[in-house]
């Protein structure tokens, strides 16, 4: 059996590989604070490289950022929850705001609040608010606002990105004249959301309404993308709402209309989270390590100049002559990056780095394996004189090099990268293909996702006949598979609900998921 | 006496003329949640010019961005406590994670947390543990992070900007193997700073190290930047901490250096907030609202199309003449910010909106001048058969417009915008230099500042020979003037303390401050 970088495998245990890659990839790790991680700097720069595609898509569709408190008062959700059932209680709470030290040198909260403060675990109620005062006639429609911020949420069982207690994210908040323009908004950002996962995160998605029971709190409808993830779990990717005139009457959100009569304005929200780091890590990762497709790669390209000085030397001469040797490997990665950085992949310059720290060569090659880095061009003395450097790619074996002349190397990269893109892609489509399953009875969803919880190779997405009724979700919890959405995509198929026999128009998609 | 947009005028009522700028350039605005803000989206995209503009600084001096968790663990501060006198009591304080809806339809905070969390105030704590993981040897210095991140401190008399409850802000802290190295990137970052203050924000400051009293708790030095607003007082626009081995004492950062043996770190931390948006305004705005400098203006440049639609039309023919001119006049203001946009300022190309929204021609320039746009042209059709623009700067007064042949305006604007630029920094620069004196003794230093604060045209900066001696700050307190820093430009000028006689080698910068 072949060596791997990551231990165990994903065909060992699934769970535990993904932590692995997190660890191996040196993406984030726990934080003494219970449920909350640190994002360490290569998992933050592939969150600013989604969040920089993300945000002029957000800006080219119209939307402007803006920053609300992080602290909503207590009677704001009371307002909510008496309008929302299953409204969310797992909320960190502020009920002081001073610290004093006590004569044992313990610091005790004091100054209680008359009011207490919940922090932020989304922000429709604060926003809400600002905008029943700034929302005033219809000139002030239609109202398109993207925050990005850090949203808490008690976890009982945190997973590093998966379900973290505080994390990142961007939540759009938009207000509307009519119904059919809040409903154009909700799909345009669902559409979004899917051209992201499918163009930049190289992860093909179904996108489509979530059955009543699964919505937001208050929603109308939310609609999601759901990416299927190597065991062949849904992962909730994305979701936009279609919030109607809900929240809008509960906060008082009012416009005068062409008529000068007052209505109720039409409202939405969308949002993705730093969860899509999970969503990448376990929709392209493989047992050694972390993969990245090049549109969110930090650096898509790693020159590692080789060094001999580890050897023994034994003549300074020697020595002398890999000094030079090194001084034109060094010079010839320089001018290769520069090169490379201008080219352009998609709308931008290539990202290359030098990595030129003395450590060894193996050590050195594993880390940017483990990181994901998509391609890795290796250049010594022998290659230079060559006239050629050695690239190896993320998505092939670590064995798989080639040989490319230094001369047309720039010229092909942007090639390169597109075609690593693209192979992600399909190959992560592929994986979604084969694990799909049409299914026409409740039997054959039982018999397709097993009586248990992951065994390997088990379940998938099954495309199935299925009402919106509160029978369905009684039927397949035992098999803890739910309704993720029913997709879009495609014309009207009727058929009739394989649990309670009624006539629906579409498939929905089952799936376990995280 | 001339129509200002906004009143009061600065010598009226400065620190009310400072909030009607702020809503009238529709910048932020109090939230209902007590002493925190919501940054509204011109507000948020100055931040956003700001943010783009330090982060490429911070990377290209080698830092990377990463995520820590919002909370803190109250043993975190108690160990801090122990070390700090002056340790900063005004926190958020989380007690409990969960809210239930009792019988009366009030939500009560349940779920106690057995260690209360601290809403951060600053990160060195938590930053500081992660450290302590991070660090085992010299190859792992100099370790270099910022993070860009919403922080808390408890306000009583909050004010918009400058003081808020929540703010964001960035803070980068290092960890080095030498006390020289440390020094060498607090001195690096304080830099930076200046740099970005005087070259972005056209914001003159003094740079230096801060008396014994003002130093960062914790500190061995703090440094910082200080600007002089409209109304003569310091506002200190950023800090550069150097930390010695204090924190790394108390939080067991360690190294093994080449040697084996194992050493403590030598750390740093340095930040600037949105704070910096409230020193822009009262840097650069005047009676008529908000003067944004071209390098950080969300647009630089708005193109006004003149429509005559509201006039009565008496006749079909000339309102299809009007639209005729209509189209004409749009389609040059399309082609015009396609050449502009081709133009670039400073390393990026000229940012230009066409604002084409139907209100009044008066109503919408006056929005533009009091949102600080750079500069105004306007297009119209008489303008047009004429092949001209009717261009006026934010700088200059509303009726001071200059025609500019259109074909020409182009290749003329990244230099207006420069000239813009460097307007408004020689201004600011002029103002401090008529607002500061040197004096010679703590009798002239009363009668610089006069009895009481804020009197129109009073005080500013003083320079002046004084100790770092808690006798000065007495000394000064009735005045409510302290010692902003020890400046760092030019030579030494030895002399002595004008309150304790004792001899120092360099003036300090004593004025009133926010």
């Amino acid at each position: 059996m072949a060596q791997t970088a990551i231990s165990p495998t994903r065909a060992q245990d699934y769970p535990e590989w993904y932590q692995q890659v997190v660890r191996a990839a040196d993406l984030a790790e726990q934080s003494p604070v219970r449920g909350c991680m640190v994002i360490k700097p290569h998992g933050y720069a592939i969150w600013e490289r989604m969040q920089t595609i993300l945000d002029r898509m957000f800006k080219e569709t119209g939307h402007q950022n803006a920053y609300f408190p992080l602290f909503i008062p207590l009677s704001y959700l009371e307002q909510e929850a008496k309008h929302v059932e299953g409204f969310a209680k797992e909320c960190a709470v502020v009920t002081h705001h001073r610290l004093e030290l006590g004569p044992d040198g313990k610091l005790i909260p004091t100054g209680k609040l008359e009011e207490p403060l919940v922090v932020r675990p989304t922000s429709e109620t604060i926003i809400g608010a600002m905008y029943a005062k700034w929302i005033q006639s219809w000139r002030d429609l239609p109202m398109l606002i993207n925050q990005w911020a850090n949203v808490v949420r008690w976890e009982m069982r945190p997973r590093v990105f998966l379900r973290t207690a505080e994390f990142l994210w961007q939540e759009g908040h938009t207000a509307h004249a009519t119904s059919a323009e809040a409903v154009e908004e909700t799909l345009r950002m669902l559409e979004v959301y899917a051209t992201f996962a499918e163009r930049d995160l190289a992860m093909p998605v179904v996108k489509g309404p979530k059955p009543a029971a699964e919505r937001f709190p208050g929603a109308v409808d939310t609609y999601s993308i759901e990416a299927m993830m190597q065991d062949g779990k849904a992962l909730q990717a994305g979701t936009s709402h279609f919030l109607g005139q809900n929240f809008a009457k509960a906060q008082n959100i009012k416009f005068a209309g062409t008529s000068g009569a007052e209505e109720f304005c039409w409202t939405t929200s969308w949002g993705v989270s730093t969860r899509l780091i999970g969503a990448v890590i376990m929709t392209h990762s493989d047992d050694d390590g972390l993969v990245l497709p090049p549109r969110i790669a930090p650096h898509q390209i790693v020159l590692l100049p080789i060094h001999r000085t580890d050897e023994e030397q034994a003549l300074v001469m020697e020595a002398c002559r890999k000094l030079q040797a090194e001084a034109l490997v060094m010079e010839a990665c320089r001018k290769l990056q520069a090169e490379l950085a201008a080219q352009r992949f998609g709308d931008e310059p290539i990202r290359v780095k030098i990595d030129a720290r003395d450590m060894r060569g193996g050590d050195k090659v594993w880390q940017h394996v483990k990181q994901g880095v998509p391609v890795r061009v290796e250049i010594g003395p022998r290659d230079l004189a060559a006239g050629a450097v050695s690239v190896t790619r993320r998505d092939r074996g670590p064995k798989d090099r080639e040989a490319v002349p230094l001369a047309e190397f720039p010229g092909k990269a942007a090639a390169l990268l597109g075609e690593i893109q693209q192979g992600l892609f399909d190959r992560a489509q592929a994986f979604r293909t084969e694990r799909s399953v049409r299914l026409g009875s409740a039997a054959e969803v039982h018999e397709f996702f097993g009586a248990g919880e992951g065994a390997a190779g088990k379940g998938g997405f099954a495309h199935v006949h299925v009402a919106d009724d509160p029978a369905v979700a009684a039927a397949f919890d035992p098999l803890k598979v739910t309704v993720r959405c029913i997709p879009m995509e495609g014309a009207d198929e009727p058929g009739t609900c394989v649990v309670t026999g009624q006539p629906v128009s579409r498939r929905s998609v089952l799936a376990r998921s995280y």
